[in-house]
């Protein structure tokens, strides 16, 4: 076993377990810990280094979570098999972004994929509606949608101060068009709060603001062209299948596991573009480990004009540990198109999203889209940039990070009781978790039931491309919109339900 | 010469010179006057009416700009040809707009087109910017941008207090997504706006609202499908150009004259939608008259899923006479697909346009498009809602039109030295004129001599998707973002670099 020596420093800025995990991250990189080693407990660490054992617990867990290592029951904790790893280098916070010319030497490895996998398009009809308050509660007593927000904690007081400041200062500049990427300095705010909270790496210049992902995606249609192949991962973000078919585009999908998309698969697809959520997979809730974030940017770089669209959606809401760094930070190739919203963030009525291109895709969006105009008012955008600016976005982040922490262990606590019949999965992150039942009871035996007793939940196949006809019905539980009573009284008539 | 004996009633409600139009207009459509046949002279009509000869003249040039009526040198006004009009309707304001069902019967008339027209894409890199205010301004004393609009006058108190009472009142379901098309009410507004202003026959149903027109139009690209070839005016607007351009479609012109397209190039395009300003024109400010607008929706009805595409984006601004009614108004087959923006009328800043869908291409928005969701924000829907239907719009509305009237007339009286050098047309309407020389300057040479002295004017060349070689410099003065003092000064320099 390794000598494992840390200067931890109480004035360095950050907390203990942030010192421990770093510093192991690095002994990793650097190949001083290498594959297949194992670490030492986190009881002879902790003793080790004087501090106490939930630090070590959470260091452990961020490695663990981001794919640095993994753990062998009974055994302890080993390193991962990195061996294929780029160079993956998460920037500090809090330093300048790199330029957007960073990422332009690309490796331009080619090498056709063999097989050809069809895609089987389902043709549903069905409405899949993000359900959040009113219409979904009003068919149902508790409603566990897992698009649900809280918004009781809506600043409108500081919204509406904020927006009287801008009207009065306001002049005819704000009225007019402004420009099609969005106004600069709400460019400038967003690509800082990425990087400092998401360690994407990016200039003002790389992002465009739109009016909704659904918006930034039709867009970038506009630069990827026509007829492309496009991985997903199955099951996906149901919503952005859609919007794909709606493209045309020929949709090949990928299992995925605890970590995310087998990414393994890519090779035979032969695809152009591959979308993915690493950081919180919806809806299984997983986290894409090192490992293969690596495999799947050298997957990218092996031809030219390959794209992976990393959707960012919710990495705001994590409540163990750090939060997982985006995929966009190890991009070294230029590969990487990153989607965030502050819909989840802020509301869903703010109708703001960002979109970070490389620099290739810029150069064509400079080109060919240049004339169409913002989809957001600009009134909308130095609001926004205000809430974020005069640090606004921060303190409601962290409420609501609290609140929706709150909600989640409550909720994993009133599912004790169903842990013999049913297990668990997606929990730590986001506003949802999964619950698959152990024994027979289908999804819609579950749903079923459920909607009997005036609750309703949602089923895993609604996000499913492909039905891989799993025996053990799968439901989604979300939790974000529910207030502490409601959560209770819904786990109750659960339980009743399904128990 | 025909007998014109017309009740003139005072009480009616509508000024003197709106019922001889109508009653003209209405015996033009019974066949009670034919084609060919001579109107008495104004004024005769005036004596014998009893009015003055102005309420003749306006009502006269109401038949004039809608096509009803032709004027012959020295000869009089005399009857167009109409023999081939689909019973076109202009509903009486404030009736309840019709179902969206109306318009569901087509006529599956089948022609195939014969000859293919191909067009030649023209690779302009330049960036066709809208300019308002600053950014034009910056390098230049004067900017007669056709873009610039007005917006000194934004009601920014008002607006101030609407947003503060919706933020007062606002609970989470304002915060939440909101229904895709737009909010109802919203669209409820719209549709009785459009009705009563614009003759549109729509029911809140066939509204989707969306964060500008280029938004719109990529969602009726998804609608109208990949390939397709478009017919547009040229000159056009170039904007629209450039995204039907973005979404691969062929492109197919047909020329203009002063009454807009020249509809009877259609037929051998073979086209599947043809894109249209019907009743103002950009950049010639030409509006289609009945017999054209008839032609135009009988070769939409010739085959199934043929669309006409109706860009009414500027309407609100006519200094005479009444408002030219809209193309969708007539249209009983389902084929008119209508836009149109609240950018020109309240400010680009707003970003909320809307698009009529008929009802065949309804059903497909609601089987196919579904999930694409809404662009505007409810907060801001919920504003210009409340600023509609306070009545504030229509206040704005008339406020505005005052103004461009008198900046327009100004414009017009300052351009009179220009008569013996230029042509003038585009008058009437809108928010800029067109000067053509009737000598051999060139466009070039007009823009450069302009530069010289530190105005900026805009070429027509800037809109022409074919450059037909015209030796005769056209410029498009707008005068919407200037102040009159503004308009003195450009125009005294103009006269210094171009007389």
């Amino acid at each position: 076993m390794y000598d494992m020596t840390i200067q931890l420093r109480t004035d360095a800025g950050k907390r203990l377990y942030e010192q421990i995990y770093e510093h192991i991250r690095q002994e990793i990189r650097e190949g001083k810990l290498l594959a297949g080693e194992r670490l030492p407990s986190t009881r002879y660490l902790a003793e080790y280094l004087q501090v106490s054992r939930s630090t070590v617990d959470c260091a452990y867990d961020q490695l663990l979570s981001e794919g640095y290592i993994e753990a062998r029951p009974y055994r302890g904790y080993f390193v991962c098999s990195l061996e294929d790893m780029l160079d993956i280098r998460m920037e500090e916070s809090g330093s300048v972004p790199a330029s957007p010319r960073q990422g332009d030497e690309e490796g331009a490895l080619r090498e056709e994929g063999k097989a050809q996998e069809n895609c089987s398009r389902d043709a549903e009809e069905g409405l899949w509606q993000s359900v959040c308050g009113r219409k979904g509660r009003a068919d149902c007593l508790y409603d566990f949608s897992p698009n649900g927000i809280d918004m009781s904690a809506f600043p409108f007081g500081v919204w509406k101060r904020i927006t009287r400041d801008i009207l009065n200062d306001a002049n005819g500049e704000l009225l007019s068009q402004g420009e099609p990427q969005g106004d600069y300095d709400l460019r400038l705010t967003i690509s800082r709060y990425l990087h400092s909270s998401r360690g994407v790496n990016c200039s003002p210049e790389q992002i465009l603001v739109g009016a909704g992902n659904d918006y930034l995606l039709m867009l970038l249609e506009k630069l990827l062209g026509k007829g492309k192949r496009i991985v997903m991962e199955n099951p996906t973000y149901k919503r952005a299948y859609r919007i794909f078919h709606s493209f045309d585009y020929e949709i090949v999908t990928v299992d995925t596991d605890a970590g995310g998309m087998l990414v393994s698969g890519l090779q035979e697809t032969r695809a152009d573009a591959v979308y993915v959520m690493p950081s919180h997979q919806f809806p299984t809730g997983a986290v894409m480990p090192i490992g293969r974030r690596t495999e799947l940017l050298r997957w990218a770089n092996q031809v030219p004009d390959r794209y992976v669209i990393e959707d960012d959606y919710d990495s705001e809401f994590r409540y163990r540990g750090k939060p997982i760094p985006s995929l966009q930070a190890s991009d070294q190739g230029g590969r990487v198109i990153y989607i965030g919203t502050f819909s989840k963030a802020i509301a869903p009525a703010i109708r703001v999203s960002y979109m970070v291109l490389p620099q290739e895709l810029l150069e064509r969006y400079l080109r060919c889209c240049f004339f169409y105009s913002c989809t957001v008012s600009r009134i909308d955008q130095r609001i926004l940039n205000e809430f974020i600016g005069r640090g606004y976005f921060e303190r409601h982040l962290n409420k609501m990070r609290k609140r929706y922490h709150a909600k989640h262990d409550l909720l994993l606590e009133c599912l004790k009781p169903f842990e013999t019949a049913f297990s668990l999965s997606g929990e730590d992150a986001g506003l949802h978790i999964l619950l698959r039942a152990r024994g027979n009871a289908t999804e819609e035996e579950l749903l079923g039931a459920a909607a009997k007793r005036g609750v309703k939940v949602y089923g895993l196949s609604e996000s499913l491309v492909k039905t891989p006809g799993s025996e053990h019905g799968t439901v989604l539980l979300g939790f974000g919109a529910l207030n502490e009573r409601e959560i209770e009284a819904g786990a109750a008539l659960l339980q009743e339900a399904w128990l």
